[in-house]
């Protein structure tokens, strides 16, 4: 009904009416909520929203644990669904196709970065999918997947073939991106030594493309009781510290979310290893890297990694695909 | 007078007699010191220190910036001088041969990073020239090249072609190898777009090295005056702030030993692009690199560097003997 209703809307040129789950504040509990989407552009198309993860970037914003949230705020920007309309000008879906969405529905499409299907690094900042404010719309505050559909610039859609699991197909699109990205920005290949600090959504994928891309996987985490499923995931061990680890590592991706000493990691590598991190602790945590520390662990790398851009996504998700037996398939 | 006495207590082998400058508390200043170092082993020169450096770690040292330091302190570790006596089974030395040293007196010899001449990295950890324990006599403490003269093993003296201008090549053994080695283990090869942070001593080699590499060298110093020198020395532009310099760079060098925003610089790296930290502060500066920075700084990688193996090292002062247009030689 509520579709029939978004399909006359989609076809008048309305605003897209909505239904999804806010909060109304950092210390709020979900409600339900009820609001309107732009309406369809000529590029635009609508998805009604099949399933949408949960990340820990949802809590961490609607708690404004990084920043002071925009509320009603209704998260989720790990979303898969079906294109139920499409604008004038779209070329990469028609309806009844299954579609993806990640933590961007927009960014300038001018600058360098952009050209290069880097628009996590848009220069004049991305439009996130939530918490966020419109640019191309008016400063309109931006609502996630949390809720029943999402208007959104098809170069922001990603294709999803109709024979994959779209329930599992969802938080590849954060979890999965935030991962694969930098596991190919260092390379990693056949016979990598790889640990994976944190062992929660982004950690378990981690492992799996790890795997996947031939190297020997560690996974570190503070709750031993995890061991098993790392060992049935494939990885060959689980500490639940760093001291005493005796084996050095070409690349270590931390996913933890909440402080810790990133430079027992660094201390880790191997000389000209990497160490990613993709986890944001809350800005409370006040996480830094020593400096001396860092000198006197020389020759080891550290670089900050944030989700992807389009183009890497859609390639994230194909090779996620093609490789069923990720466990995300099983 | 003092050089026969010298040479008769090798001969005999007695310990070795020795004069210099030391500080006998991290607020005094030098005063004349005498002392004695080690007698000559097998495997051991004896070189009467002609030029040696002076490097801003000596004064971080001096005045316990970094940690406690062992008084009284002899410091000076960018050493130039005359082999006078040689052991019964050096190779690499005979007498009357220039030779220099540099941060390191010996090493375990037996770890994985030694054998792969990664001293600096030695597993037991590496004997500092001065203000350290040598663990290979009995821990008695190292004294530096503010003194005339230091016994040393042949494996850590490198050799200096007897037409080289002796005073340049000292001060090479740290600022030169600390600022050789990361633009070598990063990479810089012509056209690349290099800043250099801190224009002093380690600056200055920097901005040399990665000229004659081929790179567009950019200074960043507080120092307006100081542009005239970086301009004449090759570079394109020197720059007393971050803010508003709109270049990215392949590659970053920070030999700045004062607190400082590191992420400022880090956001100024290209994509893939990298800095090398080899500047360190006092440990009450308690610098850090701050984590929500680096990750929206996504892909722009960090490391720290320090000084460099002995094989570098005497790669690093071939390769400056080799350009003699490197202003050190002018």
């Amino acid at each position: 009904m509520l579709l029939e209703n978004n399909l006359n809307e989609a076809k008048e040129g309305k605003r897209i009416t909505a239904k999804g789950y806010a909060v109304g504040s950092k210390s709020d509990n979900f409600k339900p909520f009820e609001f309107s989407r732009h309406s369809m552009g000529e590029n635009d198309i609508l998805i009604e929203i099949l399933y949408a993860g949960i990340c820990h970037s949802d809590i961490h914003a609607a708690r404004s644990e990084w920043r002071d949230g925009i509320y009603p705020m209704v998260p989720g920007h790990e979303i898969a669904g079906q294109v139920v309309a499409v604008g004038s000008k779209v070329t990469k879906f028609k309806v009844g196709d299954y579609a993806g969405v990640g933590c961007m529905v927009n960014s300038c499409g001018e600058c360098e970065p952009c050209k290069i299907s880097h628009e996590h690094f848009c220069e004049r900042g991305f439009v996130s999918t939530y918490n966020d404010k419109d640019y191309f719309h008016n400063d309109e505050v931006t609502y996630g997947g949390y809720s029943n559909n999402i208007v959104v610039s098809e170069k922001f859609a990603v294709t999803v073939p109709k024979d994959a699991p779209l329930e599992k197909v969802a938080p590849l699109l954060c979890a999965g991106i935030t991962t694969y990205s930098p596991l190919k920005f260092t390379g990693i290949k056949k016979g990598d030594i790889v640990g994976v600090a944190g062992f929660g959504g982004l950690g378990s994928m981690a492992v799996k493309y790890a795997i996947q891309m031939g190297a020997d996987v560690y996974v570190f985490a503070r709750n031993e009781n995890k061991k098993k499923e790392a060992l049935e995931m494939g990885a060959k061990d689980l500490f639940s510290s760093t001291k005493d680890v005796k084996i050095r590592f070409d690349f270590i991706v931390s996913t933890i979310p909440t402080g810790y000493n990133v430079n027992d990691y660094i201390d880790l590598l191997k000389y000209g290893g990497e160490m990613a991190i993709v986890g944001l602790p809350p800005t409370d945590a006040k996480q830094t890297i020593d400096f001396t520390r860092l000198i006197f662990s020389a020759g080891r790398k550290v670089y900050g990694s944030i989700i992807g851009g389009i183009k890497e996504t859609q390639e994230m998700l194909d090779f996620s695909l093609k490789h069923k037996h990720l466990r995300q398939f099983e």
